[in-house]
């Protein structure tokens, strides 16, 4: 038999422990944001009917990119491509048990049929974070302060990223009542604004002339050069700064001056792909000329729930990504060096494997976490294993070390030795320990 | 148009907040273990080749029980059913950069077209943990003890669950030297053995005659029932007992004993489904008789990383189950009483949702895990929510507590109520929060 391929499935990746650690790091560091602010956590099904994605996550999603078969009992399923339905559906079925303002938050894998590319994959991880119950800007205001956070809490600074808002229905009220265009014109306006970095200038300009038609195209592309060129509210034409959805916009500013993020920017041509948006939108974009990408986003979806046979409730929620994460924390150079979680190797000389052992158990028992080598392999192949792994300490133990209680203690990092009792091991382990945690929360509360 | 069903897909499960945090300490408490005696974590993609497991799973689970489809670009994948192969591919793929003994854990998802009933779902969840490059009696001895720490870690006494044990290569000794039987009638044999406790007592005999055919039927019966009457290796004939497997399988046994693993037993009749086992399989069985199912197993497997292009490793693994082990420990009422993450909720009276945000954000610079109600609700509405979410504490915020710096302090499980300044909330939240932690330990360390 010719032998099996050792390659993953095409967009999908394998995390041995050197990768599983930052992604832990990662999602390690959501999970402390997130339940800091009251959010608790909950896990929905990788599928789902297909039909809970063709309802409201837009054709592209739905229909494209979506993972769907026919099960064995003819049902058409869905590998989830995105949380938002599931945990909607979710609400839906318990809607009156749940306590609200309900804060739920998941970290989930999803999967996309979607060409590869860097910081793009088929297989992805999302923290998806919605509360669920408050209409108003309160709401939002919590969800991006929430977004801010989690930035912070990676060691990002303001100047890292910058978040920017729009509001669907001030974008109704710009597409219809300024510019005049119909439910049609408006749609395909949207699909255009929403690809705007993605196609050229001349590409987009073409494209707009066609949605206005030729005979007010000049008068209609001025209007749109001046939306586009608004880098606040202010900047607005004065009319639709007067409109109900610019005043919830002032308000969500505000309130987000007095949380202290203060790099949220209005973004007239901010659109966020999917159907389901019902108010504020936003996208976190890292300012880095380098990785100028979208980080993450979210909005107000207050529709969703009520598909699924409930009365609707107000949702804000936003998701961020594992994969643009990591890499924002490299390009930014915030990503911390980590070691293996296992604290101690044990190093086999002689033939003293259950002199190990029990030298072993003892220290588990002080919870140190720790391994032995029992390949029975030469000292020289022991050691090598250990670094390999980053485990940062090895201790060797062989018939003179259990005569006298004492091990040779080797700090595979500054590759520092000292011959020290079991006491003594103990604590430097656990000195390391605290010393890492410090680090870790000296970033999150200063 | 009609409301969509708010159901999850047949034979999958939510996990509202309730559920897991149930979920999420079984979780904390395998990799607390595991992580203690230096396995470390992976994850691999929920895609793989279907290949992948046609080769080496056995027909029921790669043929009958994988939802498995034919990708975009004409890829037939599964949805993974189990890990060993992802791992085993892994291992392939690194095997020269990886340090050895290598120690991987993962806990993942998977998903198997059955019939959903108790203890038993469509997509399940599960501990895997293997260790990769040990020859030999210590591998397995590690690997069982893992097992039983579980369970130890889980509250579990020896006397609720047994470790049921046997040889592949004993089993292949016993059908082929001692029962006389050909290829062809020793896979069917274990087949029937692996189902003996699915079929009444006459229908195996009937099986078991029809495999030994009727000349011989009578002598072999007797032969197969001395087997399956045997409760250690000394029960066993004369001639098994001195095959090179069954002193295998004796230095395995001194190894756990001295392991403090006193309920470890010789089982003939342990087949153990998956085609891929090479030596030792083990099998840990509640003793409850209300609940006498197989709880986990595992064994060796030296063959699979040679399938992928790599050259074989000596490996040993098992897989602990979600849906089991919670069953387990409400059978044996070891399930602690579980609240939310959520250590306050801050009850907003008058109108004052900003000074209550202000608390919030001072109670987590000190690590308070803190929500605002920002919902605008009556009070009795806001404190019912609080108490619906398993929340433990709550704090009363009004104009004259902001003003005072003095709160009402409530205790949602005694119903006790104080009123106490910032620092004595922090120092009670901290205090509980400290007892919980030294509970969950006690179990473990003791």
């Amino acid at each position: 038999m010719s032998s099996l391929s050792s390659q993953p499935y095409k967009g999908t990746r394998d995390y041995y422990p050197a990768e599983k650690r930052i992604q832990n790091y990662i999602f390690a560091t959501w999970r402390r944001v997130v339940q800091l602010h009251g959010y608790e956590e909950y896990g929905a099904p990788m599928l789902e009917p297909l039909e809970v994605y063709t309802a409201k996550s837009g054709q592209e999603l739905a229909g494209e990119q979506t993972y769907m078969f026919t099960d064995r009992g003819d049902r058409v399923v869905a590998i989830r491509p995105e949380m938002t339905p599931s945990i909607s559906r979710m609400v839906a079925a318990r809607r009156q048990e749940l306590g609200y303002p309900a804060r739920l938050f998941s970290i989930a894998n999803f999967m996309r049929y979607e060409r590869p590319q860097r910081g793009r994959e088929r297989e992805f991880w999302q923290l998806n974070t919605d509360i669920f119950g408050v209409e108003g800007a309160l709401a939002e205001a919590e969800i991006i302060s929430l977004g801010a956070e989690i930035m912070d809490a990676f060691g990002a600074t303001k100047d890292m990223y910058t978040i920017r808002i729009n509001n669907r229905k001030l974008i109704d009220y710009m597409l219809s009542q300024y510019l005049g265009l119909d439910g049609v014109q408006s749609h395909m306006m949207m699909k255009l604004l929403d690809r705007k970095d993605k196609i050229d200038r001349e590409e987009f300009t073409r494209q707009a002339v066609e949605i206005f038609g030729t005979e007010v195209a000049n008068e209609s592309m001025k209007r749109l050069e001046r939306l586009l060129s608004a880098r606040s509210m202010a900047d607005l034409p004065a009319d639709i700064q007067q409109s109900a959805a610019a005043l919830e916009m002032r308000d969500l500013f505000a309130l987000l001056l007095s949380a202290g993020v203060t790099n949220a920017v209005f973004d007239a041509t901010l659109m966020r792909g999917l159907d389901y948006y019902t108010g504020t939108v936003f996208e976190v974009f890292d300012t880095d000329p380098e990785n100028n990408r979208s980080l993450f986003g979210g909005g107000r979806y207050d529709g969703l729930v009520g598909l699924f046979g409930a009365d609707p409730i107000a949702t804000v929620g936003m998701a961020p990504g594992l994969t643009t994460t990591e890499l924002f924390l490299r390009s930014h150079n915030l990503l911390p060096e980590l070691m293996s979680t296992t604290e101690v190797g044990i190093v086999v000389i002689d033939n003293t494997v259950l002199g190990a052992l029990d030298l072993a158990k003892r220290l588990r028992n002080e919870g140190v976490r720790v391994e032995v080598d029992i390949s029975g392999r030469k000292i020289d192949k022991q050691i090598k294993a250990v670094i390999k792994k980053n485990v940062p300490f090895i201790i060797f133990v062989g018939e003179n070390e259990l005569a006298a209680q004492m091990y040779p203690f080797k700090d595979t990092v500054t590759t520092n030795e000292e011959v020290l009792s079991f006491e003594r091991i103990v604590s430097n382990v656990k000195d390391r320990r605290r010393k890492d945690e410090d680090d870790e929360f000296a970033e999150f509360f200063d």
